[in-house]
């Protein structure tokens, strides 16, 4: 019988996976599961991308350019551009969501063996992208107790060897909803510079930030055009997480081109999301504001209530609609079993993303949870009680 | 200035990709351009595929399940029955696209520096996606005067080492359109069961047999459960290259199990083009007919007037849309450049793809190109006789 490769049986699962069957059968014996486990908003998608598929006159559903149309990318161009960012449709490559953006961009700039350094916790399927290319993800952590604030500059440093190709960072971050600042930025300015690493940016989350902070994008870092790499997607800005769009933005040609041949080789992003994600680019404004503040209030309920509970702590994120608290358990993959498997309140659960498979570092983060905050406030609120009396009964067992 | 990888530089360019600008630059000077090169046919898709995304009624466009719906690997798998293909919801993963395919089952079953055996001349793209997993294709060589036909077994033999992992083949073939037999199958069995290899087949042709040849799969071999992966997809099935979905399928559960952790860290194939591939499983067989004898007759006057060329040699397809020409000239690549640089018959000319490309041996098919039937037979025998004109006109100069 042939064998899986080694590449196979190495590639990670979910941390979540494991927690689906508990939360189908809780659901068969009628308990009603509240899902804070994933990054699937609620929120509409925006009527204009709707109804582009809807009104689509399409006979012969035709492979799109490889690269996406570049009307499309002349209109993210011009988004981008009233985002600070200022780059041209060559600078684009539309892809098969970020996902794809990531696996391109690893492809294109690391070999078997080589080195991604992550501020942990960080987006459990960038294991699975390294993985997949042999690529070695080497974790930075950063503290709950600093709100996830970038780590020092002599923390990446220490972990610089000649296999390191690229620091990845995600922002604003799923899992912690940090925002870095102008100033962070510029500290990972320094260190890719210094050591010519690449630095890859994950800013999906781009639009979600509270408090009237403003993002910063590495695109707009002077002077780092050959360095720069940033990973774009429709998913979570028009709440299109099935369109299955994204894109790859960078100002190094040599980079691009290279992209490009993954691309090519792969024929074509969808074509009908390619459609509802051009449409989507005319979405007013006030749904965005709509959106924003509707997150705002969320977070703020969810991590006010959070921190009523005795022994619960949490970080304040500023932007995504993710936070990382810390439970007063030991194990927190044991704790959303039990709450599935063994609890309901009122025949009311929730699964929570327990955060230990978001850290690559064997043993952080095992008491903390990654709560998504895609419920509306009621249910939000409703979830939090839940977690209450859950933590009560399991730590009186 | 960080630098791309090895395998960034290795990733092969489309055969074509070089003669696009010649094709759009003949466009601007007025000349009308046939394109034989690509894969797109000009069929349209079926009306109940194009009527359910014109009928959706999507409100948030959500993330589809990682393998897709159980509701539609099981209407695709009643659908694999009617073509004596037995499998379950259970043995398909939904991906986005055959190239996907084709990626996971690369990514399960080898690890860099492993080999896979093919028999050329190959869809080019299989150079593309080993490359991004850093496998070594190894090509056993099928001759236009055999009309394609499986090698020996003692070629595939001489050829089998320590690292190779499996032989893939496509069936019916692009580029050759070369319809595999039964007892070609059993041959193939043989030596993967012998050796224990992985058999992929590339299956999504399988609708476009000609002369009442009958398609096998390999999924239909017995005993060959644990070794047998096909590769299938609704782009020409139903004309829906655009759709960007495709499958996996395989009766081996620790292959399907390992394929799925690639597809979870993806997350989704294209919710909208789910819809559309879950509805065409409903398209009447008389779509079929009328195609398939569409295609047939494409064929036949496409074969039959190239025949009439002097110095022209044409291998008899029975399946696919595509066959491979030998051409009386030295080098088709730079004849594929001409007709469309310096060539026009009455404003009109052609771009078709250097057959090179499609082979792996250095120097062989370099008098040959691919021609894909996938335009109407008033166009295909203008575009015979473009070609006789062009030949004439390039040997005369």
């Amino acid at each position: 019988m042939p064998s899986i490769s080694n590449k196979g049986n190495s590639m990670p699962q979910s941390p979540i996976r494991k927690l689906v069957p508990y939360a189908e059968a809780a659901k068969k014996n009628g308990t009603k599961v509240y899902h804070l486990n994933i990054g699937q908003p609620d929120i509409k998608t925006p009527q204009v991308a709707l109804d582009a598929v809807k009104n689509n006159s399409i006979e012969v559903l035709s492979y799109a350019r490889s690269e996406g149309s570049e009307i499309y990318r002349t209109k993210l161009a011009n988004y981008y551009e009233k985002n600070d960012i200022n780059v041209t449709a060559n600078n684009i490559i539309a892809t098969t969501g970020g996902s794809e953006a990531l696996l391109f961009t690893i492809g294109s700039i690391t070999d078997p063996g080589d080195e991604i350094i992550i501020p942990e916790p960080f987006y459990a399927n960038y294991n699975g992208f390294s993985t997949a290319s042999g690529v070695k993800v080497v974790p930075v952590i950063s503290k709950i107790e600093n709100n996830f604030a970038l780590p020092a500059i002599e923390d990446f440093e220490k972990l610089i060897t000649s296999k390191t190709k690229a620091i990845l960072i995600c922002n604003p971050g799923n899992p912690t909803g940090y925002l870095y600042s102008k100033e962070e930025l510029e500290k990972l300015k320094q260190i890719v510079v210094k050591h010519d690493l690449f630095l890859i940016a994950d800013e999906v989350y781009r639009e979600f930030t509270y408090d009237g902070e403003k993002h910063n994008s590495v695109m707009s870092l002077d002077g780092l055009d050959q360095h720069t790499i940033m990973i774009d997607s429709v998913s979570k800005r028009y709440s299109m997480c099935g369109a299955r769009i994204g894109c790859i933005v960078s100002r190094n040609e040599e980079f691009i081109n290279t992209a490009l041949k993954f691309a090519q080789a792969r024929l074509s992003p969808p074509t009908y999301a390619l459609l509802a994600s051009e449409a989507a680019l005319d979405t007013p404004q006030s749904y965005f504001d709509e959106v924003i503040e509707e997150y705002q209030e969320r977070r703020n309920i969810l991590i006010s209530e959070l921190q009523k509970i005795e022994g619960v702590r949490v970080a304040n994120p500023k932007g995504a609609f993710y936070c990382i608290a810390e439970l007063p358990v030991e194990n927190s993959e044991d704790f959303a079993q039990w709450i599935l498997e063994k609890f309901h309140h009122n025949n009311e659960t929730l699964m929570v993303a327990p955060a230990g498979g978001f850290y690559s570092t064997k043993g952080e983060g095992l008491n903390q949870v990654r709560i998504a905050y895609v419920l509306n406030k009621e249910d939000l609120t409703r979830c939090v009680e839940i977690l209450k009396v859950a933590l009560e009964q399991y730590n009186n067992q």
